[in-house]
């Protein structure tokens, strides 16, 4: 099939240029000082970089910025601190899922009462082997208690490192109840599969694969975009095959090859430190490779490894 | 080898009785009201109950205690309510690991500075696959933050819920350069081989198991006693057993059968929603039986299962 087959094509699934939340987003690392404090000046210059880069939106406190090794209150002063640099709440997608209930509440509603509606929700996350009938409880309790009737509610599916997967049957009670507020997911599954039938089951949801690996496959197949971590250092290469797929253009498949070869050479490394390290080296700031703990700075032998592995493709971070 | 021979055996292990840190320890279960909000009257009932059954000390905010689930405020003002109560501050182990860094700084401070010295601490544990490196900064940093001399830290091991495990190497690293405050661990893991291995390797930590279903090896291997959710309903129990064993009693053997046919029947089914069932319906007080999501009450099928299989054996909640 031919990029112009494809994209006279009709599909009975919503394209992405069509719903409500698509496009490349990025997940914003955020850089910390010596003493691991949240380097805001920093943080500021890199997401109006990303937006600039291309980025559709940016989503703020996912695993990429480290958003639970950090408090409430930083948490809650880094978005202030955004939407007063001028960064939009409709460009930003917040994370706002933590293990405690009352958290989750807090964080929902500062958000929305900011005018960031679009939250990406964590489940709690400590107990493991939960029913989605708790799930659901949990969920709905935060949706309650925020009682704002345009918050759109974005499932986080991270079940490698939450412990906790977000099941097709806990989609299903939610979105009887609460039509319109659930509005989507991230699958950071990294299970095409599985991002595929997520698509496939809620037509009306904006589905998003995890990775930039399957974002050509998610808009060929209904899905809305993909929030990828690695668009912290690739946005520009992201965005060309979003552009590339929704002009018909034969230069998709070229991009998405670029695209793909960059995300397996950083993601053979831990991807936080990985990017801060190539973020430091790029812009000469070596404060960036910094992280907060649990997670170390990448080692300076890997640093080199991967910059020798990325020379060899087609890859400018610049 | 009979009890008396036991009891003459000369030993190159510490003798729990003679740890800094020892006994039957309980888990504090904390009930809630409808509106999932911490009913602090019935939590200082229970506690002093608790005691009373025989308890040593009382663990407050471990998993038993659904701490993860209640934020930092909600734990901080039950603690300081349990220490206006009466209870004391030497009574208390005090759970303050949580994933943001100055989280765990914030209730370890706030711990330490009300008396409680002892706290019990889990590994930040969104991420997973971290190194000792870096859960070795983690720790390093609340205890250099907190900067108490007096403080007692004891490692929370709990992998199966927080898939982050504490090493024998996290353990050294954290051992030569905090020897005194570094001072124990509780063992979740349910495996006894592991336990039995701590307790060989660092003959001066208090390793407690953390089920009285290896209370009685522990003891008679270095350990220190045990931390077990399950002393809730059965503190009593748990106690006779550490009595019957410091005293070298001959009725060891069979209280210790009848305590494990206790847990083997109690946590066939969810544990904590189980054990608020058992005290709703020893109390007559259905409020004891709710759960704060993402945990759900149990169900009425369960627990009159649950009767059913607790009245087979000699088990005694009041």
């Amino acid at each position: 099939m031919t990029q112009a087959e494809r994209k006279a094509e009709p599909s009975s699934q919503l394209s992405a240029l069509n719903r409500p939340i698509h496009g490349v987003w990025s997940p914003v690392l955020v850089p910390v000082q010596d003493d691991f404090s949240i380097d805001v000046e920093r943080f500021l210059a890199h997401a109006r970089w990303l937006l600039d880069k291309g980025c559709h939106g940016l989503a703020l406190f996912g695993t990429t910025s480290e958003a639970n090794s950090f408090s409430l209150d930083e948490r809650m002063q880094l978005l202030e601190a955004a939407l007063e640099a001028g960064i939009e709440a409709r460009q930003l997608m917040v994370g706002t899922g933590c293990c405690a209930l009352p958290d989750s509440v807090r964080l929902t509603k500062h958000a929305a009462d900011n005018g960031c509606k679009k939250v990406l929700m964590l489940p709690p996350f400590y107990y493991k082997g939960v029913s989605d009938a708790g799930l659901y409880r949990s969920y709905a309790e935060v949706i309650d208690r925020v009682a704002d009737d345009d918050l759109r509610v974005l499932f986080y599916h991270f079940p490698k490192l939450s412990g906790v997967p977000i099941t097709v049957g806990l989609i299903e009670l939610l979105l009887a109840d609460y039509p319109g507020i659930i509005a989507g997911l991230k699958d950071s599954s990294g299970d095409w599969s599985n991002t595929a039938d997520l698509i496939e089951r809620f037509p009306d949801m904006c589905i998003f694969p995890g990775s930039e690996r399957y974002l050509r496959q998610g808009l060929e197949s209904g899905g809305a975009g993909c929030i990828t971590a690695t668009a912290n250092v690739n946005a520009a290469g992201a965005r060309a095959v979003w552009d590339a797929w929704a002009a018909g253009s034969d230069a998709l498949d070229g991009l998405d090859q670029n695209m793909i070869a960059a995300r397996t050479a950083i993601e053979a490394y831990p991807v936080i430190p990985a990017q801060k390290f190539l973020i430091a080296r790029h812009r000469k700031d070596p404060q960036w490779q910094r992280v907060r703990p649990p997670l170390l700075d990448l080692e300076d032998r890997q640093g080199v490894e991967l910059l020798e592995s990325l020379a060899k493709i087609d890859f400018d971070l610049g």
